[in-house]
């Protein structure tokens, strides 16, 4: 059934309307430049919008309808729904807010109306009051913000829900921005149906999704249970990534007024992610950060991380921020040590941190690695490369993208501004993730470390 | 006498070469470029370099030196430091290396010797084994690396000490890159004379200097007191922003084979550090992020932040992350209440968080802000604007800028890619922060309340 919220082979647009910068309007501009299925505006005061047949109501359509996008004023929804229930329609987005959300007699009625004539009808509905559904692969788009105003990412392989729909526009913007590929993107609004363990079973199930970020408020009540026991299930196949608002007190107050989200008490909820194997991002950059190293990286075996870096300061603050991550950095085993020595100049420092100092060029670097990376005993390498020494001439970043084949997580420290650019853009096209950051690269690499336990792949708990 | 180093009328440099790709080589094309003084290349081997007349000893030069500037192998250092001391010269910044960083017995006793030179015929030596000084107004740079792979950041006040040459490189471009201006960035080496006091001193004093980064691995032995009461004295007039490596014992380690610093006991120098109302940066991020609030933002009188916004979900994560910080984020008074809810659409949130939602336009934001921000139980502002949001045009930006009049601390909150860069633009071009993180902002506002305790301006301490 949720093929028809993502793959429908026809979508019928009530509200569409040809009027510039109306809601109902961006939406069937998105829907024609994407999606390759039939498009049915609805609306009884036109014949013809955007050059596609227009009807008068969902009736008239000599079609069958696998998805109905509602954008409506609210005490006509229900009507529209009942239309569409007599019509066999199954699958339904209602973008449309002023329900319960208005915080109003009227809208909670008008909800409740709502739902009791989707179970009538056993209509399934996202929203309302809702951004719906961004979906890269079939073209669905019910995010009504023009392209100026919200880019489209390229395709890719993340998925997200996000029970706050700015955010979820926001975010997916910032996405294309930073050229990130996305596959789906929901958000549910009031959520009185489709909810995130719904969609995290077909996330779960679905081959273009490889990870699946959450922003989570709150869960409905009665739902603790059954979201962690499918997310741990989920979790076995795809690394699941959490944010979690209303962790404090008065955030959850914030919560409770947008979006009427139990917020709950954040202790409970953290317990939870942990049990379910679900992975939390504590911060906006962590749910990047942390996203990029469990998509692209194989799982770690242990905790023993190596160093390589062409600058000691940002190998001592990575070392720092491994070290408060719990991982261990071995000081370098006495066989690597004399095969280290005979290769490096005297000044080179052979201890872990291996510190190739600021005269190194590319082919110092590969050495090492190549000692480096085949050892049992190397669990992970984080390469330290800042390029305005003049010995990094590119030969170092096609390197680090063939010894992907080593299986080991990799990651990369750059800083800088030109030739920091260039090198980045190779690694990060090629699926080596690159950090300005030493403290953020630690963090996402723990992150990696925490889910190869969940996974049974890391050898020990910590 | 710190003048002769960042603003010397005649410059010697030592080890000058016309070879390609040459330490010497760059040095000289440097000064050229930027410096408005005298340049005396020094090299027995050639007359001429890069058209400059070139002397076979400093003996030579028929003119008095204010700093010499030295490029030669580590064993004819103290030679060349001799012959300065006979000719008068009082500064010298040392390039080279090979001295007790080496970790050799030669390397220590060349050190002792050049240490001895110095004293001698007192002479005040930056370095060795140190990038030296990059000056953006006077145009002294020993950053002994070509434009193409540093690029130099535009003239400002920020001004830096670093331990590590490579991080202070690196930082460099990384500021060019992102557009921030510089003023006087040094990095010290094996500090033999001038230490982190002596720069603290100098900057504190210097008028092109209104904030002061330092990243730090350890204090010479004996030094701790007086550069807490210098720091102090210095931090009372302008801020100072501070990264400590070599957190953890692991870390110390890797400090101890990069610098030969001692990193001492962490919790020492945190107490150090707030005693002497130092702001520490604890990762990469928050030094610009730090740097950028204190430099721009008045500072504050209390701890009651108000946040308006147009993505409900983005203020959950703002007030979690600000109460985090210790903020206070009032419940909205009745009497302020009252006019929100008179000039806002039913359906916005008047709370702190004040949420104008979606359907936003600039007016919208521009009509509360001009409510909140004269009240004087409003100590700072967070304005949230995804731009997403089609109300949004640019008018909200221009009123930002002109709101700076208030006097109060204003950040900003946008995350996204074009639309999101233009209205970023603006602001960061007029002081006002932006963040993509409500963490980060969070934590930069933090870091400004705590400043602002330490000036005696926030009424309480937290």
């Amino acid at each position: 059934l949720m093929e028809k919220f993502f793959n429908p082979r026809s979508v019928a647009i009530v509200g569409a309307t040809p009027k510039e910068g109306k809601v109902g309007r961006v939406l069937v501009e998105n829907f024609l430049k994407r999606f390759s299925g039939k498009i049915y505006p609805v609306n009884p005061n036109y014949d013809e919008i955007l050059g596609l047949k227009t009807y008068a109501s969902l009736k008239d359509i000599p079609d069958e309808i696998d998805l109905v996008v509602v954008a409506v004023p609210a005490p006509m929804v229900p009507s529209v729904l009942r239309e569409a229930g007599e019509k066999g329609v199954k699958a339904a987005i209602v973008i449309s807010g002023g329900f319960r959300e208005t915080g109003t007699e009227e809208g909670a009625r008008l909800e409740d109306e709502l739902i009791e004539v989707c179970k009538r009808y056993g209509i399934r509905v996202i929203g309302p009051n809702c951004i719906g559904i961004f979906d890269n692969w079939s073209g669905v788009d019910t995010y009504f913000l023009p392209d100026y105003k919200m880019k489209r990412p390229p395709r890719g392989y993340i998925s997200f829900i996000s029970q706050s729909g700015a955010f979820a526009s926001a975010l997916l913007d910032w996405m294309a921005h930073h050229n990130i590929g996305v596959s789906r993107a929901i958000s549910y609004g009031n959520k009185i149906d489709i909810d995130d363990v719904d969609l995290l079973e077909y996330l779960g199930e679905d081959d273009k999704t490889r990870l699946i970020f959450m922003y989570l408020e709150g869960l409905k009540t009665g739902r603790g249970r059954v979201f962690i026991e499918k997310a741990r299930e989920v979790g076995l196949k795809k690394p699941i990534v959490i944010y979690k608002a209303g962790k404090t007190e008065r955030g959850g107050l914030a919560a409770a007024s947008h979006t009427a989200a139990l917020a709950g008490n954040y202790q409970l909820y953290r317990a939870a992610i942990r049990q379910a194997g679900m992975i939390e991002a504590s911060s906006f950059d962590e749910i990047m950060d942390l996203s990029k190293v469990l998509l692209t990286q194989p799982l770690m075996k242990g905790r023993r991380v190596y160093v390589v870096t062409d600058a000691g300061g940002v190998g001592v603050m990575l070392t720092d921020a491994l070290a408060s991550e719990g991982f261990e950095l071995p000081r370098t085993p006495s066989d690597l040590r004399d095969e280290l020595r005979k290769m490096l100049p005297p000044h080179c420092i052979v201890d872990n941190p291996i510190d190739l100092t600021g005269d190194t060029d590319d082919e110092r670097y590969i050495l090492v690695l190549e000692k480096l990376l085949p050892r049992s005993d190397v669990d992970a390498v984080v390469v330290v490369a800042l390029p305005q020494v003049p010995g990094i001439r590119g030969e170092l970043a096609n390197y680090l993208v063939k010894a992907r084949e080593y299986g080991k997580p990799l990651l990369s420290i750059v800083i800088g501004g030109g030739e920091a650019e260039k090198f980045k853009y190779i690694l990060e096209h090629n699926g080596i993730p690159v950090f300005e950051s030493p403290e953020r690269a630690a963090k996402a690499l723990g992150a990696l470390y925490r889910y190869s336990v969940f996974r049974g792949v890391a050898r020990e708990e910590r």
